[in-house]
Formats: structure tokens, C-alpha cells, sequence
């Protein structure tokens, strides 16, 4: 088996280089020089993220498909975007490869990358690879662009604003669970396991909802759930220095991780609401302007459904019937 | 001790921030949202690289101090854009930190790319940071401006073009070298050892040179030294499509450091430019213009060296009195 110490890191570049389109006309200089130069977008602010995934932090390799793992490295980035209204535009790539990484994988890891960047018109004009003598990590920087007006930020939800979340919750946490589990399925149930593990393994960041709350100016405050909702929700209020009340009924978890989780005797609500890797985004709406919406909910493709409301109290709960439970858990890096 | 595992993410960010001067006017969102949003530089291309330092491949945590692993995290990206000729502008700051980083080693790796940072007017917009289960990793991304006919290349150079280089080399080779070594100097040799080690940890990126000669059109190729001369004559052969032929005789050699290679038996002009960690530049000079480069001879706070000529033969070599050798050497990545 070939791994990437047989290759030259020109060989490794000119690999990456076959995964990507002919480069794009404001691309002044591309990969080869010290730098990328690009031409600005006119008229447009750039928005600018970084997010690294680290092997045994954010994947695991003994289950992870190589294309998956390039193409988290990228989603990720796009959902933070997304969460900014932005519209993607360019990439830089950041490897750092264990020399026994098997060089088929690194191609199958550039091609789940690649095929991601070219769904949403994003183009890597450089990078850096590096030898790693510990875990395979990635490191995609992303930019993009938004008009002035149209950018969403975390910090502009006021009391009374209705909340509202894309897609539903759950499938990721349960689908890494189900990969990580030893047990062998039933029939019937490969096909609900199939489909959280896909979740997981390939997010669909909402990149076009974004796009369509900011141009719209539908949304007063956004924010991606990479880190679960829990945390989402505590993220909002925080910026915009206001309470969070979420109704539990309401909360689309998907109906396959739901019955995982039941059947572990985990409250399904917590362990979906704690779980990260849902790129979902959780948005406000000044009820007023709810219209606005229109066009997120008609071209957005994904569902959107109200969750909750926006509070002056400062706390972050979850009303469940007449209970009310303050919000705890989400996935923190350090402690 | 306290290590960076006793502390949250926030809290780390919070760390960041305090190192950090105010936010410039034309940062829209800084730290703290999914994104940061910038205004673009007004008629400026955009030039934008990332550069990773990883433990126990770029830098060595028993020797280097924390204060010199932040700053070089920063340098390289910094030369990259000399080589380009643009005015660095903001970086993002993505780092993977091992759980038993002690939190005041981590202040340290912060103040050091801090001081780099204002020195040369880098704002630090955004970034991210994640637990590491192998090496601690800092990776940059850092974004410039240039204007559009001033933007240098490594593909420019033509047959008759004279090379030059900034400052001197060997001085970081021999400086990683005395680290490693476990000779203790004499006393004589202490001050010399200094002064290596010194450049060997807090290289000083040729910002000054690199946009003075893009701004008087002084070069027609131009590369950073990063993975020594050698390496970047064969880049500035490649891009341009010419020879180079170094003279021996003409290449700077630190003083200290050809002590140092000398009495270790190393034939000090290999050694010197097949080692890498040297950040000046590599650039080509035609020879009718040459009078563009006295402000970056007055003014680009480096020595200015001819040490040089671009060839038509393809070949890349060094005379030597009589004799002509091929280059060869210099850092790679993968094999």
C-alpha cells in the first residue's frame, strides 16, 4: 500500500490540484506561488472563518470514511457562512497527514472535499500540507461575501422575537453512536441506521436558508448548531442579551434517532439537544416581519419550524407541559 | 500547574482578546460570532496564505519557548507575504492544543504572535481553537493587500535577471543545531551561540523589503527562503522557466553560523542553504532597472546581497572558482 511519504508535497499538490475546476476569473494567482491573490467581490463585505478538525477530537479514522473526513472539514466552515448570511466564495487548505496515511485515502479525502466545494461554488486557491507525527488534522479556512446590510450576527434578537430552527436534531449524535456501538442491527432497523450515520457522516451545511434570511433581512440574530442546541440557544441569548424559552414539543428531532435514543434509556430531548454535529442553524424572527420568511421556507430546502421565543428574562429553558428546565450540556473542547 | 484543560473555550478566547488591540475600523464583526466580517482594502487585490507549525516537525516544545512558537506561527505566514510584495492586514488563529499545555505557556504562545502582530499592523479577526490528543498545532491564515501591478511572483524572472538576497543564511540552521546539541559552549562562544539561537527563534519576516520592491516594481520574481536558498532557487528556476547560477563566493554566510558548521565538519555553503527556517527573500532583478531597488536598499531595513544570476540553460547551480555544481537539498515535508 502507497502512503503520502512516497509522494513529493508537490506530488500530494498536484493531487489536489486534479480535484479542482478550471480557477475562476478573480482569481489573480493560484496555488504554486507564496500566496494566493484574489480580486475582491465588489460591493460585498468578506466574511472570514477558520475551523479545524483534529482526529480523535472530531473523527475517528477506524470508522470515518476518507471522503466524509474531507468533506466535514469543509462543512463545517460553510455552516458558520451560513450562520453570517454570507454566500461562500474561496477556500485555503490545511493539512497536517500522518506519514502512514494511505495515499488513496488522501485522494478519497481531497475528492469528498472537492465535490462539497463544488456544490457550493466555493474555490480552494491554496493551503499548506505538513507532516503530522500524531493525528491527521485539517484546517479549512473559508471566506465569503454579504452586502452590509444583509449580515447576520448572534446579537440582534430582542424579546418577544420568535425562534426558529432548519431541519431537525438528533440524527448526527445517534448516527455516531450507532457507529461507535458493536451491536449488529435487526433487519428493519438498518435502513433507520443508515440513514442518522449518513447524517452524521455527511452534513448538508444551509448554506441557500443563510443566504435567503440575510438577503431578506428575515432574521434579527443566527447562529449554526455545531456545538448542539443547548448551546446554540445559550449562544443567542448571550449576544443578544436575552432569555430563551424553548418548547419542547415543538423541537423536530428526527423521528430515527428518537427511537435510538429511547431505546438506550436516553431522555431523547437532552441527549438531541446536547448532541453536537447537527449543522442546523437556530435563527430569530421579530414576529412582525415573520413574512419575510417567504422566501427561507419556499427556497430554502430545508424544513424550518418555530421552536421557541425569544425572552427579557435572561434565562435559557425548555418548557416540557408545565415544567420548565434550564438548559444545560453541549459539547465544550476543553473542560 | 494549571494547563489549558482548567479552563473553558471562552474563557481561552477571552485570554486571546486581552492581547489584542482595539478592532481596527474596517473589522465589521470580530471575535465572538460564527464568522468575522471585514471590509475589503479599497483598489487592493486581496493576498491570502496559511502556513501550519507543527510539534516535533516545525518547532521542538523542550527547547523553544512559548513566546518564540506564538511569534513563529505568525513569521512564516508574514514572509509569504513579503514574497508577494502585499501589506499584511488581519490573521485568523486556529490552534489544536494538547490538554497538558500549561496555561501560562499558553499566555506566552498568545503575547509572542501578539507582539509580532502589532509590529507589523496584523489585527487578529477570528479563529478557533481545539483540544489536540497528539502535537500542539498553531495554524495562520493571514490576509494581505497589494496593488494590482505590484503584486510579485516567483514567474517573472527572465535570462540576465541578477538574484538577490536579503540579510544572511545559516544563522537559523546553526541556531537549531546549537539547541540541539548538548555541548556546552565556551565561554567565548556563548555571545555567538546567542545570536543564533535568537534568529533561529524569532525570525524577523522581510514585510519592509518585500513591499518596497513590489511598489517600485524592482523585482520580477521573488520567493521566501523558507525551506532554505537552495530550495527557493529551484522555485524561482520552475515558476519562470530559467537557470540559476549562485556564486559561491557572493552568498552571505553568517559569520557565526559558518564558525559553527566549520567545526562540525559541515561543508558550511551546503549546509547553509539546504537549511531551512531562514526568512529573507529570494528575488530577480533586471538588470536595466536596476536602480528601482534603492528604496528597498534604504529604506527595507535588510542587508541587500547580489549573489547571482537567472540563466537559460534551465540548470540550477553554484559556482565555485572554477567549479560548477548542481543544487541539490533543502527541507522537504514528505520525503
Amino acid at each position: 500500500m502507497q502512503t503520502v511519504s512516497d509522494f513529493s508535497e508537490a506530488e500530494l499538490i498536484e493531487r489536489i490540484r486534479q480535484h479542482l475546476p478550471p480557477p475562476p476569473d478573480w482569481l489573480v494567482v493560484g496555488i504554486g506561488d507564496d500566496a494566493a491573490v484574489v480580486a475582491p467581490a465588489r460591493n460585498r463585505l468578506e466574511v472570514l472563518t477558520v475551523d479545524a478538525i483534529v482526529e480523535g477530537v472530531h473523527f475517528d479514522r477506524r470508522f470515518t470514511p476518507p471522503g466524509a473526513i474531507g468533506h466535514r472539514a469543509l462543512a463545517v466552515n460553510l455552516s458558520d457562512l451560513a450562520a453570517m448570511g454570507a454566500e461562500p466564495r474561496l477556500a485555503l487548505l490545511s493539512m497536517a497527514l500522518p506519514s502512514d496515511l494511505a495515499s488513496e485515502d488522501f485522494n478519497q479525502m481531497i475528492g469528498g472535499l472537492a465535490a462539497l466545494a463544488r456544490q457550493h461554488r466555493v474555490h480552494v486557491v491554496g493551503g499548506n500540507l505538513t507532516r503530522s507525527p500524531g493525528p491527521l488534522m485539517i484546517d479549512v479556512t473559508l471566506s465569503g461575501m454579504v452586502k452590509t446590510r444583509q449580515v447576520l450576527t448572534r446579537g440582534g434578537a430582542r424579546p418577544g422575537d420568535h425562534l426558529y430552527l432548519t431541519g431537525s436534531i438528533g440524527a448526527a449524535a445517534a448516527g455516531l453512536q450507532m457507529l461507535q456501538s458493536s451491536e449488529t442491527p435487526a433487519a428493519d432497523d438498518a435502513r433507520r441506521r443508515e440513514a442518522c450515520v449518513v447524517r452524521y457522516l455527511f452534513p448538508e451545511p444551509r448554506t441557500r436558508v443563510g443566504l435567503l434570511l440575510g438577503r431578506n433581512r428575515a432574521a434579527t440574530a443566527c447562529v449554526d448548531l455545531s456545538d448542539g442546541l443547548a448551546d446554540a440557544a445559550r449562544r443567542i441569548a448571550e449576544a443578544s442579551g436575552v432569555g430563551v424559552a424553548i418548547d419542547a414539543d415543538a423541537v423536530p428531532i428526527e423521528p430515527d434517532a428518537l427511537k435510538w435514543f429511547a431505546g438506550r434509556e436516553a431522555e431523547p430531548l437532552s441527549a438531541a439537544m446536547s448532541g453536537g454535529d447537527d449543522y442546523e442553524l437556530l435563527f430569530a424572527v421579530r414576529p412582525r416581519t415573520r413574512k419575510r420568511l417567504a422566501a427561507a421556507l419556499r427556497h430554502g430546502k430545508a424544513p424550518i419550524t418555530r421552536i421557541g421565543l425569544c425572552t427579557d428574562d435572561g434565562a435559557v429553558v425548555v418548557h416540557r407541559g408545565p415544567a420548565r428546565e434550564s438548559v444545560s450540556g453541549g459539547y465544550t473542547h476543553f473542560r
